[in-house]
């Protein structure tokens, strides 16, 4: 079994670029939701502990069996751990065979940076020159790098957290990125062609309101993914001309789409495998498209699947014999037993 | 985090030794069955593969999660691979942090070995002289072996692969155990004290049935565990004085019980969370006493309880940095960046 720890996950990224490790998993996740009928789906199986929560989000196709363990312990940081910890589980599903253990803590910023990026390219409109960064914790550097190759001329940023907002900032500027700090969502928000929110939505400030923004505003709802969070504004969700969603059935239980299960208006909402089929033009959008992620397991074959390709293509990760060898019986107790062969 | 890989398990268990292994187990199993009451608990989570069957075993309590990923691929043994394999994730639920990986195709067998073994002692006759193996599989070895210290005289099996039955009665030679190999179940089982079935009970060969059995027999049913499939004649189950589960829920969908859910008649069932509070007497059973083990997330816990404890005592396995270094902030992405510290 081949195991890839922070370290091997850090260097495999620097050694072919961050740009191009996004291109590679946009493509291959296109590739997943182009196929998503051929993959054994659920939403992701969540367990409440009183200081946090713990998830597996399984999923599966004819080759494979990837298997992520996720927390989400948000007072993690008085401990000096992260707050979303992850771990991924490779198996080869014709034989149940465990293929390979995966860091996943710094692999689920960057998948969600690249599904996000993918629906940008597909649903942004043309000549879109600002954007605006609501939420900046640990996923948001990630964001704002993958979409470096737009361009945008005003980059603005929001967090009720002035250090996290300074962080970043600082942070982007090392990579020749420049962003302005904002006083309030609202003036980050206004008159912005492209909007991303990467908040937990705890509602202790203001949400996203539909007088702030511009018409034809594109926005990646990717934060406030539980059940009962959300980040827009309901008359956002409602008068919006398209939504597109990962996985409609996890999305109801946790995503901005919530909202709107219990008005039973789900015309304009789209999963992504029938969005890509379609010739979507973002140009005449009027009052905005959203893209509203809340993270699915698919997101993590997709990165898992490229991980495993490129791992063995730059010879990355250390081999551990997990198994003990099969010797073509059913003799299993030799290996404990002092006499044995 | 820890790796306990194959290797790592069977040195650990070859230095303290099998029977003594096994006893901490059962201790450690019976303090998390009474205090069953302080888990959460759920039915494995499993999903049907054309070649196979892909589960997760997750459970926890406040201090710990443990989630065992387990495949059964009938025909794995034409792939150079075992049908049952195993793995074990073990998180500190406090942090949400992954401490240890260990190997759990060996431990798997050694954990429903020491289940069965723990309700042996709990509920067979004094005197009991013979034991029936009815199915010799990979875990047949260690359920006998499990068993040794009741001194039985008379040790008979039976399986329809008789190399499979010679395989085990060849390893047990080795360990100066003595067994009988039988023509038929009815011969394997016909007046025993004590059956442990252990088969996939596909039905192509007689299930046991209840006139061959002697009066006041106890049954370890510990294989069979599936939907729809059973080891045992229904009369037996519903004659019997009373009958063991792990865990309700799931021994409703999997174990020999399945059988009584329809008729309603579940008046002798017990967990075995409330069996150890009662003061048992096994000496008046006048029909049979059975434990139908199906095998559930606790038992696994209980086993990455004792392995993650044990391998810190005597320095087994190898760490490995996971998780990349926290370093007081949110800061995820410079581990990427070329332009940080």
């Amino acid at each position: 079994m081949l195991i890839i720890d922070a370290h091997d996950l850090s260097g495999l990224v620097k050694k072919i670029s961050f740009g191009a490790f996004l291109d590679q998993l946009v493509t291959c996740m296109k590739h997943d939701f182009m196929h998503a009928h051929e993959f054994h789906q659920c939403p992701r199986v969540s367990f409440k502990h009183p200081e946090g929560i713990l998830e597996l989000m399984p999923v599966f196709n004819q080759d494979f069996f990837a298997n992520k363990y996720v927390c989400t312990h948000k007072d993690n940081h008085h401990k000096n751990h992260y707050v979303v910890m992850g771990q991924g589980l490779w198996v080869d599903a014709h034989t149940g065979q465990p293929l390979m253990i995966t860091e996943m803590t710094i692999l689920t910023a960057i998948r969600t940076a690249a599904v996000s990026l993918m629906m940008s390219e597909l649903m942004l409109k043309t000549n879109c020159q600002s954007m605006a960064i609501i939420g900046c914790g640990a996923q948001s550097d990630f964001q704002v790098m993958a979409h470096q190759k737009f361009g945008f001329n005003d980059i603005r940023c929001f967090d009720i957290d002035k250090h996290s907002m300074n962080r970043l900032i600082n942070q982007m500027a090392k990579e020749g990125i420049s962003i302005r700090p904002c006083e309030s969502v609202e003036e980050a928000v206004r008159d912005v062609d492209f909007i991303i929110t990467l908040t937990n939505a705890n509602r202790t400030y203001p949400l996203i309101r539909e007088e702030w923004l511009k018409n034809g505003v594109h926005i990646n709802a990717m934060g406030g993914d539980a059940p009962g969070s959300s980040e827009l504004d309901s008359s956002i969700i409602k008068n919006s001309d398209i939504i597109v969603v990962e996985y409609l059935e996890q999305t109801k239980l946790e995503g901005e789409t919530q909202q709107l299960v219990e008005s039973g208006n789900m015309g304009h909402v789209v999963e992504i495998a029938e969005f890509l089929k379609s010739k979507f033009d973002p140009n005449p959008i009027c009052h905005s498209s959203i893209f509203d992620g809340v993270g699915i397991a698919l997101l993590d074959y997709s990165a898992m699947r490229l991980v495993w390709k490129l791992c063995h293509e730059h010879h990355i990760g250390h081999q551990i014999k997990m198994l003990p060898p099969y010797r073509g019986d059913k003799n299993l107790y030799q290996f404990l037993s002092l006499n044995s062969d």
